[in-house]
């Protein structure tokens, strides 16, 4: 079979053995596949994600001598199962998953791995207990979108809002946007969102913002501003502080860029007792200056991923046409253009999510 | 009046006309103040303070070219009321505040302020609104340590603990101390405290600490993995992660530390998906992977200061001799030992809270 190797820091496409199925396991087509941020990261910043799996005790560390391929954002077509498998979905069968295959009894990841194949490739492994069944409807390219927009829902659990507070996102790129519709779909309004990029800004309207701001010319915390202010009734009923801020509803702050600098920027602009939560995953090193944090008395939740329920409720709201997630995909590819398309997306107003589709 | 001044960068006795108390505001003579860890902080990074008001709305940021005299941890007798005072205290009655005071209706700060004085004087204001009396059998010097201690009994509440977890406190200098206090005064055990001074270990043991641990010599983390062991039973009540890391009851770490790195070092050690609470105010910049922190998927809460009602707990829980404060103070010294006494305390195993007594 084809696929898209990730070979000492570059993309080639070459051919590998077919995977074969073990106990539990599935062999399928992959269909479509988004290239994901971290994906980029990855290619720039793989042995920097080697040394921090030594820290996470369910992280394997990826060996960048041995190929990978990357790819966790699939719909895939049942080809064939593995031994122990309860065949409920049938061959021919379109599904997702989350990126997780269980091997011998043990959850491992899918995409950042020497032995789990992701799926810019013409075929690979899935675990039979975490396949959903794509709905007819919905197509393909679409279906892929459940990944990153379920990074969006766990985001916005965990943040643990309780509804009255004024959301912002800062990054409009795929994650951002997943963040946006994730708080569309719980109801939040005014969603605010920032992005230097015009393109992304439309589509953060597309994905259910309610006011998009052009960093460059705005601040968006000034923006945040003026839609959290309280009425006289709700400041007259705000506690005694003893660090009396502006009164204002409470922020939540999603940062989606993942670079250096962001969160630090964050900690500057952010209003007192500000919840942010970090979606991007910046690789790098990072300054900060954490007395900004505490004299605001900041909340920083960090977050990766979601759950199993998480993903399910993803692609419920992808299928049930609620949000226009279909408009963040500027591009299908083949196997051949994967390279060519990890450059192309580092300009944001071209491209927002290229998928995949490696039988083309 | 005397007092110990901070001027230009220096520590130096002088004299100041006495403060005037203003509507509201209560003249009272200090008798006992602790110098805090800030203090010295602010001494060596002043001009990052005055950076850093900028961005946070309620603070006003110190002139550096005009004098300022710090002490927030005080004990005071009042002297003297200004117009409007409901005088419900009577001269002479020993009390404690917060350390804010209200001038024209606005809450502004004691201790670091050009106007404001703090209580490293003969004389200060404080606001008659924020006075709790002191119990005739708790002395000046440990009721001066209301402010330290609910700074812990703050952090301990801002961490927001369900009961179930298994704290570690990193850092046993006084807010070290203090986490420690608030959590043995809330029923926490095991506590863990970790810190490389064996006098401070000492000590944490006296607060209330379970198991103390000299970081040169083991990893606090793998101590903590140790006392946070589920049972069998336990385990088999865990939800199905897709991140398995070990099954373990769920972490609270107190930074108490407040340098450069130890925000990292705890991104590294700490366990998925702990509580981590930064009561150390780091004011220098601090280089960070983000990476860590969102592959454990961590909590980070910065906290400052206290509210009235966790002060008044703070005064309560000492009164009670629940916990034995006092065994934290190392010495008590005048105004004018007060320069020298900033460079002793860097050196932890000589002293841990020293107690200025101006009348001296």
């Amino acid at each position: 079979m084809r696929a898209a190797i990730f070979r000492r820091g570059d993309i080639v496409v070459d051919t590998l053995p077919d995977p074969k199925p073990g106990p539990g396991q599935v062999l399928v087509k992959p269909l479509a596949c988004g290239i994901c941020g971290t994906d980029l990261h990855a290619r720039l910043h793989a042995p920097k994600m080697v040394e921090m799996s030594q820290y996470v005790p369910w992280r394997k560390a990826m060996d960048l001598s041995r190929d990978v391929v990357f790819g966790h954002e699939y719909c895939a077509e049942i080809l064939d199962f593995g031994p122990e498998c309860r065949q409920i979905l049938k061959k021919g069968t379109r599904v997702v998953s989350v990126p997780r295959l269980v091997v011998d009894g043990r959850i491992e990841g899918i995409g950042y791995s020497n032995d789990n194949i992701g799926a810019y490739s013409e075929r690979m492994l899935l675990s039979e207990q975490f396949l959903i069944p794509v709905p007819d409807h919905v197509s393909s390219a679409l279906a892929s979108l459940t990944e990153p927009l379920s990074i969006g829902i766990h985001a916005v659990a965990k943040a643990r809002l309780e509804g009255h507070e004024v959301p912002l996102v800062i990054g409009c790129g795929p994650i951002g946007l997943a963040v946006i519709a994730a708080l569309k779909g719980k109801g939040f309004a005014p969603v605010i969102a920032s992005d230097f990029s015009p393109k992304r800004r439309e589509l953060a309207l597309k994905l259910g913002a309610d006011i998009v701001v052009d960093p460059a010319a705005t601040s968006p915390f000034k923006i945040w501003e003026e839609h959290a202010r309280l009425s006289p009734a709700e400041i007259a009923r705000q506690p005694v502080s003893l660090n009396p801020a502006a009164p204002r509803k409470p922020a939540a702050i999603f940062e989606c860029v993942g670079v250096p600098g962001v969160i630090q920027s964050i900690f500057e602009e952010a209003p007192q007792a500000a919840k942010v939560i970090i979606v991007g995953v910046c690789m790098e090193s990072d300054l900060q200056k954490p007395m900004f944090a505490c004299f605001k008395e900041l909340s920083v939740q960090y977050v990766l991923g979601c759950t199993p329920d998480e993903f399910a409720q993803s692609l419920d709201l992808i299928a049930s046409g609620k949000v226009d997630a279909g408009a963040m995909i500027t591009a299908r590819i083949g196997l051949d253009e994967v390279a060519g398309a990890f450059s192309e997306l580092a300009s944001p107003n071209r491209h927002t999510k290229i998928v995949v589709e490696p039988w083309r």
